[in-house]
């Protein structure tokens, strides 16, 4: 696996220590979340909304509604940034200055893109469905006309990117590990839990292998 | 508690009937969240930054580097958009396009502005402690000057705002009930574990009173 580009735009300049520009390590961040925060501009400010997403190598595949002011905008070809966090625990320093969070974050930058051939269309929405519910695509009924026509398909190739991986205990200064005050981490787990039916499931009919195997996973 | 007021800046487009304006309502939503996604313009394009936050009123606020470019880019009056969104199921339907997400979310904008004086920072810097580490503060020695002025504080005075809370089982077209396919939500739960120390808690020093609050909190 390659390297995203280091310029301007993406280097990382707090902590550079923690940052990473493999492509690898900016997709296990990607492929680990469930929703993006993208940002755009409108009317000249910044939006940032949140929005399920999918993968599929260096790009991005986001739906909307096809008369969101999200995808009239990004289907413009705008720039925008999409970024991934995932929150791991609470670094409880021994004083507020080092106190912060362990998380797992992926910046990316790129110009958006209506997609608009309507196979391209199709695979966006399956690489949607396939990010949050794995296998699900193949259980389900076909998209219908109308359903496409509702949809808008914005695709965000990655023009630069960058990961930041903060873990472990607090990093304190020498002279503060004196205080009798205690220090470490609240760890952070957000996890799938069992699956609720919605009381209209058909007599006989069992949870799928798709959403079954969805149960205990970890973001 | 008041409203809002709808503009089209924060008028919610996507589901409408999911969203609320009033002021306790977007404000849950904050309080409730660990971490927003800030987004503000960075050479004619938009940057999206994960960033803990304190809340005040209606007034966000934040940290950062001195030297970080969000700290000087969001310092010199930049408008800006922080998003907090927490993720609640997985809803699971009966076609692709009638799955979703069940989640929290507030989108609120406003114009950043650096404080600068001394007592409003420390204040600032209490709340966004407070809001992570609930009495914390008050368990730790003071920040010292060098810590204080490698820190800026930026607030961002919310101007308008909105909040979505999306929630119970999938709404699937009424000819879809008869598919043989099971449906509903998967929870999604982020919790709190239990805190962790670093190996340098010096001997005879208990858990503190804040940390042993926050195990089992659920986000």
């Amino acid at each position: 696996m390659g390297e995203y580009a280091i310029t301007p735009r993406n280097r990382v300049r707090r902590l550079p220590d923690k940052a990473l520009y493999g492509t690898a390590e900016v997709h296990a961040v990607l492929d680990a979340g469930l929703v993006a925060h993208v940002g755009f501009a409108h009317e000249g400010r910044p939006v940032v909304m949140p929005m399920l997403y999918g993968r599929d190598g260096g790009r991005l595949l986001l739906h909307g509604a096809g008369k969101a002011r999200i995808a009239r905008v990004l289907g413009e070809g705008a720039p925008a940034c999409a970024t991934v966090t995932l929150l791991d625990g609470i670094v409880v320093a021994r004083s507020a200055f080092n106190s912060s969070m362990n998380y797992r974050s992926a910046v990316v930058f790129g110009t958006a893109r209506l997609v608009e051939d309507e196979d391209e269309r199709l695979l966006a929405l399956r690489a949607i469905s396939e990010h949050v519910l794995p296998g699900r695509w193949q259980e389900l009924r076909a998209p219908t006309g109308p359903e496409l026509r509702m949809t808008a398909v914005i695709e965000l190739a990655i023009e630069s990117a960058s990961a930041k991986v903060a873990s472990g205990p607090p990093d304190d200064a020498a002279e503060d590990y004196a205080i009798p005050i205690w220090a470490g981490v609240v760890p952070i787990a957000t996890a799938l839990g069992r699956p609720e039916g919605d009381g209209r499931v058909l007599p006989g009919v069992a949870l799928s292998p798709a959403v079954a195997a969805l149960e205990g996973r970890r973001l």
